[in-house]
């Protein structure tokens, strides 16, 4: 096969293409595990261009293959020169930024909430649904939206039911989820509110990265609740996200999203109501066959801690509950949840579409 | 009405009743939180045996009033001369000891969960079903069992549902608990080891407290699991419990249990599916009105760090969930879910007959 690849690579007479990358909140959670991720997979690049916020232009980001990369504003970004670029700054850069970038010509591949629910934008996890890029009626917009760090294991573990040939008609859902998700400054207010109760000063610190103190806790919200009875934000991107990567609405998701005191790695514990009675090996196996899904019976589970690093999603503590099924997700959050999901989009447009013609954004004919 | 008590006692010409009293188990996290309900409620005790294990032995325990208890062997308590016997001292040290207690005439309210599903054995939640030990028409073995520390407040939870006219059909939990529920020397190891990772001790600390690595990570299982596709010992306890203390096997009830690094308190995500449907408002009420349990709309929920030392059981987050209903609970698992509850059922014993000689063990006639 590779030779194949090599001897076609010659009679063309021409290098493997290589891109300009750009990446947006290089110094973020996000933004820092993208770059990793791109040398990690050696991901065929020309160059790498990374912005961030004010307090960190000027200063040298070292690549873990020890390159450096000057940190820009993003207003000195020249979009019209990026192939690819992955906002991972926040939602209002996206919203400032994004389409203008994509309007020069340069694809977005969105890490943030931003544009995940818009009509015409794709919100792709590739092991589910990346030929929806191709097969898209609507011209492409430019921008690639990527799903919330719970929704890409979460839509995983159903869609291999799915591809099973199975009919979900229940899911409930409740969630473990680590503070990287709340980004960087999360990270620190956690280690520093733990060494406080662990050398015994437990004076209540105010910090409004949580909604309540997150050492040794674990907060029922993610997200703002706009009213008494209502979901929380990230509750409701879930749910609505799922639906639309999964682009089945038949089946009723509801989720509760919960704070815990881990630094990495998402655990997510899932009840499904299916169409019929299967045995628990048939499920095993439809787990295990699913790209990027782990799923080894003789250890029955994984924990965050394990899974810091991993790119697979895992799924253990399989069992049959009354009419429906139990099982417990564990995914790298920074990872599969987000960095690693963006650049396999990056890696699956390149292979579709060498020139990436077809993904960049066109008038409306 | 204390008015009229007083007289009463007056005309009788008659002390109160005091009650002399054990803690089997004293220094472990459930006996210490006894040993604080007693004196913190005011119970009416003439004196307090504190039973340990050998290397405590002699030492001397201060109680929150001041006053200081020697700590002895079990073999030294003579449970001829104790009304009513706390055994907090873990599985093996009730099934030895226990029986013998109760067959010298002493009440044993047991902590563990040696006679929990045994048949004659109440297994009580003051709340829910104190008023079986009256109605049994069963000799009583002078043993009653105080439940798990999830079984109690979502037992307290769903009943609540119950008495408001509700029927049942299907629960679905995961739970949040923290360390204190697996001992002491759980509480020391989290610390431990919370303490080397922020301080950059990466190395995997061997403890056998835990499955896997228990700081900054979460653990979804609770006792042993026996084979691939059973359930975890501690998920077993809560559903069979729940059957037992609503005595209602009518709904089904799955559970996964999760630990987390927590020191106190346990969070419990409910999902309920109803025989009909009921508005939020009407539910929060039933909650609320339950006694012995919190719901304030207003302030959606509470996290295990703000209900330690709480005796409530507090309800939140309460949603509507395609057919069913989602809400949080949580309470103190060395209150609530364990020390309080048990001096709550000897406070309502001591009511029900003050000479307990209802509950006394006797012979089947």
């Amino acid at each position: 096969m590779y030779y194949l690849y090599a001897i076609h690579q010659t009679s063309m007479n021409k290098e493997p293409k290589k891109y300009n990358i750009a990446v947006v909140g290089a110094t973020g959670n996000i933004g820092a595990k993208t770059l990793d991720m791109l040398v990690e997979r050696n991901f065929p690049y020309a160059n790498i261009t990374a912005a961030a916020s004010p307090r960190s232009v000027g200063a040298a980001l070292r690549l873990s293959n020890g390159a450096e990369v000057k940190i820009r504003r993003i207003d000195d970004v020249d979009f019209e020169n990026i192939d690819i670029a992955f906002f991972c700054a926040g939602s209002s850069v996206s919203s400032e930024y994004a389409a203008k970038a994509a309007n020069m010509g340069c694809i977005v591949i969105d890490k943030t909430s931003f544009f995940r629910m818009e009509e015409n934008i794709p919100l792709i996890v590739p092991e589910i649904n990346i030929d929806s890029l191709s097969n898209s009626k609507t011209s492409p917009r430019g921008i690639i939206s990527c799903p919330n760090c719970v929704a890409i294991p979460l839509s995983m573990a159903l869609y291999a039911l799915i591809s099973g040939g199975l009919i979900i008609n229940n899911v409930i859902v409740s969630t473990y989820q680590s503070v990287s998700g709340a980004g960087r400054q999360a990270v620190k207010v956690l280690r520093s509110q733990s060494l406080a109760i662990l050398n015994g000063d437990n004076q209540e610190k105010i910090s409004s990265t949580f909604p309540r103190k997150m050492a040794f806790n674990a907060i029922p919200q993610i997200g703002d609740i706009t009213a008494p009875g209502a979901y929380a934000d990230e509750e409701e991107k879930i749910m609505r996200e799922v639906s639309k990567i999964i682009d089945c609405l038949s089946f009723n998701i509801s989720v509760t999203c919960v704070r815990i005191p881990t630094f990495v790695g998402h655990g997510v514990s899932v009840y499904v109501e299916l169409n019929k009675v299967v045995c628990l090996e048939e499920l095993g196996r439809m787990f295990k066959r699913f790209p990027g899904m782990s799923f080894d019976s003789r250890r029955d589970y994984i924990t965050p801690v394990e899974v810091t690093n991993c790119d697979e999603v895992f799924v253990g503590r399989l069992r049959q509950a009354g009419n429906g099924y139990l099982f417990w997700i564990v995914a790298d959050n920074l990872r599969k949840g987000a960095a690693l999901n963006g650049v396999q989009i990056a890696e699956r447009l390149i292979k579709l579409d060498p020139d990436l013609y077809k993904f960049r954004q066109r008038k409306q004919t």
